[in-house]
């Protein structure tokens, strides 16, 4: 009796731990890694585009080295408007080239970004492309690469966006942040294939996505090499543009600096388009989207495709979206497809 | 009795268990990661690096991501006389120029290159530098990215050096692929940064020495996007030159493509100075290696370093000699250091 009773209570807690183990599985395989999605054709497409290229009987099936995933970011990643971050960057630098050399106080375009920055906000408007340019070789250009990555890392620790008097590094989107690390989960090399500064990107892209310096391809510019005066070996940023990685920049940037078609591609406007292509004219499952700002509400909405308003910042046309739907891209609506915009907030330190 | 014996018998199974379980552990340990090196201060100086750089209680230690390791390949990695295979490739790609336009058959340069590669070997000595940019251009350029991986992968299944009558692939050195695969293991991140064409050496690169097309920095061009005739997207081959990958361009190279200073650099010539500089001007334990070809019997000898042979291919001159004492760089004498050179022979398919 005694035996058969601990027999029968040995099988009760086999079971019982069996039940756990089966709820812990059915808690693992339920827990959602793309979690701020809705569901919808777009997380569907994401879903399915892994299960196909990382199930070893997929006849899609790719090998771990080859699972290569790009990301443009401003838009794609982060917030991009008003401005994007790099510009505000290079408009905030210039004080101290001012205080470096008083006499550019009164020389254009410096002198407009003074008064811009001295709140004339409508100053900005008077700056032309060229203007923009020279600001952006006097802000960029001329120091060692180690002097520049120090100073953005400082000022990216103290900027902040206007509207959510966040840093720009915490206004990223959270669904893309989960898209970062579902992929990389699942064996793919996650790059940054960014319009915006190589060098820019490289400073805090490792703490802001997990994408290591050597996975990002951006605009890049040349470096010399040369010595200090006390002969110690330094690398010097030089105006000469090497790769503008916007439009077809970006699939010749991929090939330059990744050697390989990507399986995946995202991204958000016209300078994404030549990107998403290249991915897609490869073999085999492919996935390319877009994400659309149609969410005034909790971000911005701009196009000008759907109807939404124009924009010079990130645009995304009528004929991009009608190319999307013709070659079954996939666009993203951040109003439908996203349950949250942003992570939460980051507790002062 | 029966107890005592059955317990003795454990005893002793489990004595005998650990004493496996030493055995192999001391086999595990006393196994060398590079045993094709004889002992010395160039072995000694790889291990003492790895140990500085990886025991976490290490003043010198260095995160896992920040572990960076860059090999120049030519005469570092794999045999690069008499002549560099990638010029051998584009030597013999010259007679499909001229099948494809019989018209080059009396153009020079390419008159005599089908001279020299029907046996009249004193013709390539008429070539000036010039006529090898020529060749390199018309060999190396114009056609898609796609089909020129196509078209080296094709030589290189094929072609093979005239000493050892082996393909140019297993004509790495063996000491140097336990380097790599010592480094790896060790969470190292391996990097090619070779003069030689970037697109060329990805082609074989995971192959040969288990390093991916992303992580071979080379002499790279541009390349140009466009569609072909049914409209798939296609990059074309430029013959504009981005970067010169060789003294000064291998930093230049390194910060473009990596972004990151090296904590190790292995080169052989003088191509290789600024590289290995670059690498020592950072902090902490760094690891500046050169290999001096001072074995005219296994493989080649050549300086005109120590009294060694001059050459132009591959030069290493007493000045960087002197550097690489003054500075503490290693120099490893292929003839005192390394007790093989290569791999053994591939059994055939």
């Amino acid at each position: 009796m005694l035996y058969s009773l601990t027999r029968r209570m040995f099988v009760i807690a086999l079971l019982v731990a069996s039940l756990g183990a089966g709820a812990e599985c059915a808690r693992a395989e339920t827990s959602d890694p793309l979690s701020s999605w809705n569901d919808g054709p777009a997380k569907q497409a994401i879903v399915d585009f892994v299960k196909a290229t990382t199930d070893s009987s997929s006849p899609n099936f790719v090998p771990p080295g080859a699972r290569i995933a790009t990301f443009d970011q401003d838009g794609t990643l982060w917030v991009e408007h008003p401005m994007y971050s790099q510009v505000v960057y290079c408009l905030e630098r210039v004080p101290a080239l001012v205080k470096a050399k008083p006499e550019l106080a009164n020389v254009e375009p410096f002198k407009t970004v003074m008064s811009f920055l001295s709140g004339d906000r409508a100053a900005i408007e008077k700056l032309s492309t060229p203007d923009l340019e020279k600001i952006a070789t006097a802000t960029l250009t001329g120091m060692t690469v180690d002097d520049f990555e120090a100073e953005v890392e400082k000022w990216m620790a103290s900027a902040k966006d206007g509207r959510w008097k966040r840093p720009y590094t915490e206004l990223t989107y959270q669904p893309m942040q989960e898209v970062l690390s579902y992929l990389r989960a699942n064996g793919f090399k996650t790059y940054i294939v960014t319009g915006g500064g190589q060098d820019f990107v490289r400073v805090y892209s490792e703490q802001t996505y997990g994408i290591p310096p050597e996975q990002v391809v951006g605009t890049a510019g040349g470096t010399t090499y040369s010595y200090d005066q006390n002969g110690k070996p330094i690398l010097t940023k030089d105006p000469k543009l090497l790769l503008n990685d916007n439009f077809a920049g970006k699939p010749e940037g991929i090939h330059l600096m990744i050697g390989r078609r990507p399986y995946a591609a995202f991204g958000n406007s016209t300078g994404d388009q030549q990107m998403l292509e290249y991915a897609g004219a490869g073999d085999g499952a492919r996935l390319k989207m877009l994400v659309l700002h149609d969410d005034a509400e909790r971000e911005y909405a701009y196009g000008p495709a759907e109807g939404l308003p124009d924009t010079k910042v990130g645009t995304f046309t009528q004929e991009l979206y009608d190319e999307a739907k013709k070659d079954g891209w996939i666009v993203i609506s951040m109003k439908n497809d996203w349950k949250t915009i942003f992570p939460p907030a980051k507790a002062a330190p």
